[in-house]
């Protein structure tokens, strides 16, 4: 059985955890404490070198990292991640999007006001994250202002990799309200079989 | 033929010309200088509404963006890009890996060492940068020890990932002289049959 190391309320730890309860997978949860250090002993880098969550247990000794190369390995060979060239480029295209352009500025916002006080140096950052995690929202929207989902008009990993933290941006500091088609996307992806709560 | 949108030095724009190169896939190099506002015109946003470099036009009007998406689109069906389920999880965790871990520093420092003047503000970003980036020679360093190339023991997209911008980090400030195995690899990597200049 497939073991997830993560931390509750991240949500690059939320998308294999939610893409393995739609497909059925059953996996054993571990709870990694990041900022307690828990990704950093000597345990833990042996396992992943780069010292983060979360972290795909395959098989005892066999580990995968990254939030997004888990969807792609986990999503092959189902509906998640379609087997056409030009749509599975798409969807890798909308991946690196998302860990380049989108999760660097809203999930960093998001990190900031959740978990650090308010009279914290890292506050100073927000206005530039917010600049660049609304330049994100931006490209969302123009896109799904002409298409149901982000690749092939059906739900993909794209979608539960860009879900993960646009439906918490709001943490963050981010009013969706001038998104409309990206409230609409966050409602069809809610709707689908089988979503779970990020907590 | 393929239309590759690009901008001269930058090891983003790199990797897919490396790949096209190696792959004896005939494609036009169109120059984009991000610093004079080339990707940020209305009709470079109708390409791609990210604004960014490279940008691969596929046929006219079908244009795939981030670098990453481009090495797995162009390399599917050749032996830069395995065909066994747990070596292309590895490439995608390297792929993901290099966009969020190494790029946004390594690429950074260098951005701001080579094209900023020496009194401009961001150089007081070199410091944290150094530090992020050294973070992740230093993973790199841990995997390359023990292996040939980054996935498989044979040159991959993974490798054209990470290359990119290693080979030019000593632009960035990154002194690799202590990381001898991932010199070592450079090395490999530079005799591998088409490997061109960055330039």
């Amino acid at each position: 059985m497939y073991r997830l190391y993560g931390m509750s309320g991240s949500g690059n730890c939320y998308k294999p955890r939610l893409l393995l309860t739609q497909l059925h997978i059953p996996f054993a949860w571990v709870e990694k404490d990041t900022r307690a250090g828990e990704t950093r002993t000597p345990a833990y880098l042996a396992m992943n070198a780069n010292g983060k969550v979360p972290l795909l247990e395959i098989t005892p000794g066999q580990y995968l990292a990254e939030s997004n190369a888990m969807l792609c390995y986990l999503a092959e060979d189902t509906p998640y991640l379609p087997q056409d060239r030009w749509q599975r480029a798409q969807v890798m295209q909308w991946l690196f999007f998302e860990q380049y352009s989108h999760e660097p500025y809203i999930a960093v916002a998001r990190f900031i006001m959740k978990y650090l006080p308010s009279d914290h140096v890292r506050w100073l950052e927000l206005p530039h994250l917010r600049e660049r995690g609304h330049q994100a929202l931006a490209v969302m929207e123009q896109h799904l202002a002409q298409h149901m989902f982000f690749v092939g008009e059906h739900y993909t990993i794209a979608d539960i990799a860009l879900y993960a933290y646009t439906h918490v941006a709001d943490e963050g500091g981010f009013d969706l309200s001038r998104y409309a088609a990206v409230r609409c996307w966050l409602d069809k992806v809610r709707s689908q079989s089988g979503c779970v709560d990020i907590t």
